[in-house]
């Protein structure tokens, strides 16, 4: 079933069910007001959400129409956000252009950092650019909601735990992450609040797309648009979500709702970094890669980040060309602060 | 005045109003079910729950027996977790005791990592050893939770949006952050859920204890029933909760429930590092710091830190001797894993 949030006068929104082709979604209050509320009850809520997913397919549910625009991200806020970097070339790659040795351990032990939670944009809401030195750029990438997990919990018990699987806009300012990371806590200043896709699905909606904890089909990444990251989602993924999940449980519990993400996606082409849609590789899907591949290559970079106007689109295909969860378009609008 | 979180059967608690004695309490239900709904619509509920708050210390108001052990932290699950380490002094000499040098801007921006919020232990609940070598230590601390805050807040205006104060223990596993720091991506399994004192209380309960967004009086930390700290939580604190909360918002709003913590409370002694109860000075509210100032005058620490059956207690009282929270008291418990 595919499930997303509108936007209503309340903080977290209220839960529908989508139609597989997103155009039409039903109503599901007498079931679960929130989707955090069907996250926290899923034994009960999920076989009831799945039947009126069926209603609406056959026709025997009413419905009413569903626009991506109306939609606020799935959990327009949650008790967790921790993002990975499971594309570890991509890590070394930016290393390799800060003159950073790579430590080994970094392609068995995952990264991961925890993210603010507490106010994700809305996947058609504007990027507020504060400065425009301050490197604003986007991350395309994948994540999964989970439920319960047990601290400890072991690969095979984190693939189980997951529940849905979603886009996301990692939205980044560059300039304040490399202090950020010098100072050794972490990412804050420099990871404003993240976007979600109109609609998060079950993994029985990907079929034979989702492989071993993995998401095996290109991430649509379009800058103004045009095509800038075609990567794969699957290809190049050291660590797979089960494994994610698992870092995350090592030392306490995860609650129902927490948010795992992948990383930036990220392909290698022929072995070495990736290259551009124009000049035939996948791309990218950051502004970062893209300018670290210049760098290395060039000596310099050329692509600019992110500046007012700019539009983002993060979309994924089936197979048959469908949109799976909707688009996050977001348009870059100044911001003036005091 | 004071506010508190029953465990229910509901993973979010059910809010009651304490009497300032900390020995009765009020269901209030009928205002706000949870304290996140409280903050959520604080303009409404914040007037109601004070009108209930001097019902019970008139005697107007029925009451129950109010329990500590009774309580979850007043914000069981929360949006937003974010810690700073705000007693400067504190971070340089943790860093000299490793060789690394303290950089000049520390001093003048606040350092802060994002903590896990979607699953904090109870005051009372044992805290989970898993491997007696991950240097299992507390960190007692002041936190804060905001309403919202809009991004680009002032200090004044943060300094405003603070709505209640309490205790925290921020539990944390010292063999994991050296290479968590290492890694550049923050604390993440080197930070299992924290606990909260049982009282969450506005900021009149403090009376002139709280001057300049710091709380001026003694943070009192136990270990197995003798005194550990009592250092003074606005002794030597760089970054008033202002300051912390205005740095959290800076690239994008905080949403109303966000709890900021102020770090381990630390104190010099006469301009050097800090000294042990024992030994005349107020000691220290972690064991880390009291472990680096072993190996710094001895060349080696001989404090262990927490194993099996350690009763570690936080608490602070005002000026006539009275508990401001209620206590933290958490015993440490062995926990098998697969």
């Amino acid at each position: 079933m595919k499930l997303a949030t509108l936007k209503d006068s309340t903080r977290d929104g209220r839960l529908v069910v989508v139609s597989r082709d997103l155009t039409r979604c039903s109503d599901v209050g007498h079931i679960a007001r929130t989707l955090q509320a069907a996250l926290d009850d899923w034994e009960y809520a999920a076989p009831r959400l799945q039947r009126v997913a069926e209603g609406i397919e056959t026709g025997a549910q009413p419905t009413m129409r569903f626009h991506e625009h109306d939609a606020a991200s799935p959990l327009p806020r949650a008790y967790q956000w921790a993002d990975a970097s499971a594309y570890v070339h991509h890590v070394e790659l930016m290393r390799k252009s800060r003159n950073m040795d790579m430590p080994k351990d970094f392609w068995t032990d995952p990264l991961m950092y925890q993210g603010g939670s507490d106010t994700f944009l809305a996947p058609r809401d504007a990027i507020p650019l504060i400065n425009s030195d301050l490197g604003l750029d986007m991350e395309g990438e994948v994540a999964v909601i989970v439920g319960d997990v047990p601290m400890g919990a072991s690969v095979e018990e984190a693939r189980n735990a997951i529940k849905l699987v979603m886009l996301v806009n990692d939205v980044s300012l560059r300039a304040l992450s490399v202090a950020e990371i010098a100072k050794g806590f972490g990412f804050f200043q420099a990871k404003p609040s993240s976007a979600f896709s109109p609609v998060a699905v079950t993994l029985d909606e990907l079929g034979d797309a989702w492989k071993d904890g993995k998401l095996d089909l290109p991430l649509r990444v379009d800058l103004n648009g045009k095509p800038f990251g075609r990567a794969n989602a699957a290809t190049d993924m050291t660590f797979d979500f089960g494994q994610l999940v698992a870092h995350a449980a090592r030392t306490r519990r995860l609650s129902a709702g927490t948010i795992i993400g992948s990383g930036t996606v990220s392909n290698r082409f022929e072995g070495g970094p990736g290259k551009t849609v124009g000049g035939g590789g996948v791309g990218y899907s950051c502004i970062a890669e893209m300018r670290t591949v210049e760098a290395l290559s060039n000596g310099t970079s050329t692509t600019p980040f992110l500046a007012v106007g700019d539009v983002v689109r993060i979309e994924m295909k089936d197979k048959a060309g469908h949109s799976i969860f909707g688009a996050i378009e977001q348009k870059v609008e100044a911001v003036t602060q005091a």
